[in-house]
Parts: structure tokens; C-alpha cells; sequence
């Protein structure tokens, strides 16, 4: 890369000189795939560095390039190092990518505050709310590190990670509130396989990202019920529309609840066996209690944590969301599971919408 | 049933002394269930003739109460009759529903004109453009028995015929430009596993579930092709878009588009190893001809018939339709099917929905 640093962060599109990723998960880590191969195809080298808590995932991914972990025999380009040291990771990057849990990035936060750039851009992979405040992912990174909005930008859409990691066609959401750091993002991210478009509704495209965890756990459900497809997109479609509710009341646009992060995302979430959030649904419909759930599952199904602050928000704003208050309801055993179908499902006859 | 027939007819949700349903495939058979047991729920017993073109089917249905070759196993309510003389069902009727194929329903409407009653209502059940046309079913049907658009109604919806005959609950959306037509026909149908919507948006409605065909079958080239969930939620995403262009264009509203008829049936469609359009579609992903695929199925895949109406409509209201015409051209031979991917998938970097 031979652009002066300033050009590059300045110049739609153009590239970064070092860009962090933390979380070495199977999303994270499949994003600084896409960082370093969108890169090799601009003919740049940028530092693409990845932290992971764990010493040893950091370690095969510096020495061997891969992270069997979570995507399996794949294998990472050389152009990405690795550190289980956050403060190493973050020091001097462009761009920090943030793919960690919803729940303990506030506290994750605090190591990388007083580190950034002073035009650093901290973009956001992250779906859910913090429980207890009911904030979304880019308002805690605002609140923790005291950053603008034009700094923070969010990525979502149709992303089933191991699909990516294969490199099969996919694409997605780069939302910023301000329209140029949007476009240098994507540029960032732009392959053969992975598309990004861009948006200025972060609210809108954090919250489909957020909700459509609590709509995938309500499809999931009428799996372990037996119901068919008929139902499935019936819950598809309400849950839709009573997300697009919420973002409204929010500030967020409709446009974005037809496109790739609305409804995109939760027909590839809802269709996929590969969705934790899905397969957490069919385990609460076959019976199983959420704790039984929890210990059922390896990793986290994003839905039964948010779920409760996604009710939570609207019911502050004003907004019915029958979908999810039924959800909440099973999981936290105030409702049988087999007493869900109709709370699902159309009740009066009406027109639609009203 | 104890109103008498004007009240039946005028007030919203009252019943029918009979309804004729014209069509004995799987969907034709299930509604006339449908009707029959919302009838017997209001305490009502119409007469509910089903029109088979042949004469053993009605014979079967008329004696057995099956229609093993549509429904297998499943019985019909005993109130349900059945005939293979077309002006014998009709004669009387005060509703008739139409379940016929799109492309023989101008030649089969010539034995019903001038037999139906001067308030008979008209419900088409149908998907499909007329080739040669380009006309809509409601439009053939104004056109072939000189109706007024309030005495035409649509039925569309995520409505898997085989999981409604099954009785899974299922919602769909009733349209017609009179509402209160839309109510009565709504209520005609309302049962504990059929929930009929209200609508007005006829157009809308009806464009929606003949472009579904052709997306479902750009899905199932997908899976043909071994793309994963990302890529097919991406078109069904851009589908949806493009169907939601072409019927803004023609007067439709967009929020049918995201509703029951638009999204939902897209899905059901989409997500259904039962849609004879994405199995279709699934063996032109593999490479058989449009030929070949016809001579595999032994039932129509309606968008192969629609497809290229569609792609003319959108041709002649100046619309993009981007996946439509990949289809269209992968049906016609003109597109080998290995190059369509990049073609359904997006490709430039822009902001979503411009």
C-alpha cells in the first residue's frame, strides 16, 4: 500500500494501514478473512490483527492460519496476525472491528479506551441489547470510548459465517451515520464473495440484527411444535413487521426492514440449520426448559439474552411486539410453550397491517 | 342456515347458500374444506360443489369423500358435493372461486358466462399471468364475464395447500376493492386453522403471487447451483424488491409487499421442499433444460409458464427486473445456467435499494 495515511482515511473506498478485529470467534474471525482478502485485491498489505482471549486460538491462528475452533480446516490468509493482547491489537489500527459477546462488551471496552487513533473508526459486528440498560451495540461503544457517531459504523445482513468463511456469494450492510465512512468500510470489506451496500440507518439495521434473533427463536419453536411452513412464515412476516414497529418508534427507516439487514437477515437466520437462535426455538418447542436449553448448547444463542430488552424497549416506547412478549413469556416459564401456536399466529380477522 | 339471501349477501361476514369452487387440484379441494368447515363453525350448511373436469375425481369426492390423487388420506366434510358439469355447479351459486390452471381460464370461463347470478361474487385462487396477455386472472375474469372489480375478489397467501388440508393454522389475505366483499369472502373462509386478511390492494396482491414462482425458482436454481442460505436469502431479499418495483409501477401498494401475500407466501414458497416452482428451478440448477425439467415434473411450475409475462410487463412499465430476466433467460436457453450467480447476486457498491 502506498497511500499516505491521511488519503486513505479520507478517500472514499480507500484502503487502511492497520486494522484490528477483536473476537476470534467464527464471525470475527471469518471478517478478517474478508478484511485481508478484499485488501490482496486491491494489491495492498495492510496489518490485519486479530485478538483472542484465549492464548492458545491466538497462537494457531499466528502460526498455523487457522482456527479450528470455530471454522474448522478454513484456512486464513498470512496477512493476518494474531494477539491474545487487546492493548497490542488495538495500538495504532485505523479500523477496530469489534465481533465480541453483546453482554461483556462494555466491560471488554474499557481495555481498549485512552488506545485509539484520534480518527480511528470503530465498526461493529455485534447483534443484541446490554441487559439492564437496553442499549444497542454502537450506543455502548459511543457511551464507553466517547466517540462520535460519524466513528462508529455497524455491519449486518444476510451473514451466516461458515457460508463467508467457504467464500460463497454473500451480501451485507455497512451502516454509518455519516455516508462517507459508510463507503470506506465497504471498500475495506469488498470481495468476490462478500458485497457490502450502504446505509445511514444504524438504528434500523442494528435492531433488525437484534430482533430477528427473537423472531429466529419463535420460528424454532414452531419447528419443535410441529407446525409447517405455512405458520413459520406467517411468524416471519408479523415478526417483520413488528420490528419495523419498533425501529420507528426508534428513529429507523422502513426501507431498511425490506432490504438485506432486515429482511434478508432473518430469512437466511430462520432458514438456516446452521442458526443457534433457530436450534435454541426447537429445543424450547420440543419442551426443554431455557436453563436446559443453555446447557444444551455450546455456544451462545444471542435471542434468549436480548429477548427480554427487546420487550423491554418496547414497551417503554409504546409498541406491541406479540411475537416476542410470547418468547419472553417461555422463556422465562410464564407460558407453556404449548400454549404458544396461537399467540403466534393471526387472532382477528382484519386488514392487514392495522 | 336461517338468513335469508339478501342479508347473507349485504352484511359483512354472513354466509352463502352455496358456493360453487371450480377445480379440484390440491388447492381447489382444501379450500372447499376450508368453506365447509367455517360454514359448519357458524352453525351454517351450505351447499359446497366442487367442479373436478374429471368425472371420476367427482365421483370420488361425491361417494368417498377423498381426492386421493390431490389430498392422499385426508376425508372432505360430507357437506362438500361434487360434479363434473361445469354449469350444474355454477347454476345458483352465490359465490363461485376459481381454482382452475392460469393459462386454460379464458376457455373455461366460457361455460360459466351467462350463468351466474346478477350479485354472484368471483374468488380467484389462481397464480398466474395469461401468456400472449400479460393479463392478471381478475383481469381475464372482468374481461370474460364482464364483471365490476367489486364483485372480484383474490385469495393469496403462505398458503402450502397440503399443511392447510392438514389443518396447520395457516393466515392468507383475502383483496378485493370493495371492502366489504373482502369481509364477507373473509368470513366465508375464517376457520380455526385458516385466517383470512382483508385487503384492498388487488393488484398487489396478485402480483405477488405470480412473481413469487419465478423467484421461487431463481431459489431453487440456487440450491442447484450449491449456493448456501446467505445467497438465496440475498434473492429472495432483491426478489421481493423487484416484484415490489413492478407493482408500485402498475398501481399496487408496498405495503402488501410486506405482508401476508408479498413476504409471506415468498417465504412459505421459498422455504417449502413441497413448491413444485423451487423444485423446478432446483433441477435447472443442475443443468436439465426447460424441457427436461417440464418432462421430470408431473405438476406445473407456474413461473415457468409466468416468467417470461412478467419479464414483458416489467419490460413494458420500464422496470428493472434483474433476477426475473436471469431466469427468463436460463428457461429460454439463452443463459447457461453456470453464469447466473454473479447475475442474481448484487454487483456494485451502492447504497441499498438505488
Amino acid at each position: 500500500m502506498t497511500a499516505p495515511v491521511d488519503a486513505a482515511r479520507t478517500s472514499s473506498g480507500a484502503g487502511a494501514h492497520r486494522i484490528a478485529v477483536l473476537g476470534a470467534g467464527s464471525w470475527g474471525s471469518t471478517f478478517a478473512k474478508v478484511l485481508a482478502d478484499a485488501a490482496a485485491g486491491r494489491g495492498e498489505e495492510p496489518e490485519i490483527v486479530l485478538w483472542a482471549r484465549r492464548p492458545e486460538v491466538a497462537a494457531e491462528i499466528a502460526e498455523h492460519h487457522t482456527n479450528t475452533t470455530y471454522l474448522g480446516e478454513i484456512g486464513l490468509p498470512e496477512m493476518i496476525t494474531a494477539t491474545a493482547d487487546v492493548g497490542e491489537a488495538v495500538a495504532g489500527a485505523d479500523v477496530v472491528v469489534l465481533a465480541l459477546p453483546a453482554q461483556s462488551l462494555r466491560t471488554q471496552l474499557d481495555e481498549v479506551r485512552g488506545r485509539l487513533g484520534a480518527e480511528t473508526v470503530v465498526v461493529s459486528l455485534i447483534k443484541g441489547l446490554e441487559r439492564g440498560t437496553d442499549l444497542r451495540m454502537s450506543e455502548v461503544i459511543a457511551e464507553q470510548l466517547a466517540l462520535p457517531a460519524e466513528r462508529i459504523a455497524v455491519i449486518s445482513g444476510p451473514n451466516l459465517a461458515m457460508e463467508i468463511a467457504r467464500e460463497e456469494p454473500t451480501a451485507s450492510v455497512v451502516a454509518c451515520a455519516d455516508h462517507a465512512v459508510a463507503e470506506r468500510i465497504a471498500g475495506l470489506s469488498n470481495t468476490g464473495y462478500f458485497r457490502p451496500y450502504t446505509n445511514s440507518d444504524v438504528v434500523g439495521v442494528e435492531l433488525a440484527g437484534i430482533v430477528k434473533n427473537v423472531i429466529a427463536l419463535a420460528v424454532g419453536i414452531c419447528d419443535g411444535q410441529g407446525l409447517g411452513d405455512n405458520s413459520k412464515a406467517s411468524v416471519i412476516t408479523r415478526g417483520l413487521a413488528e420490528t419495523t414497529r419498533l425501529a420507528h418508534a426508534l428513529g429507523g427507516t422502513l426501507e431498511t426492514f425490506s432490504g438485506l439487514a432486515g429482511l434478508g437477515d432473518l430469512v437466511a437466520t430462520c432458514a438456516s440449520p446452521l442458526s443457534r437462535n433457530r436450534t435454541a426455538g426447537r429445543l424450547l418447542g420440543d419442551g426443554l426448559t431455557a436453563d436446559e436449553v443453555v446447557a444444551e448448547l455450546t455456544q451462545t444463542a444471542e435471542g434468549m439474552k436480548s429477548g427480554s430488552a427487546v420487550v423491554d424497549l418496547a414497551r417503554r416506547h409504546g409498541v406491541e411486539m406479540p411475537i416476542s412478549e410470547a418468547v419472553v413469556a417461555v422463556l422465562d416459564g410464564t407460558l407453556s410453550v404449548d400454549r404458544i401456536a396461537p399467540l403466534l399466529l393471526a387472532r382477528d380477522l382484519k386488514a392487514e397491517g392495522k
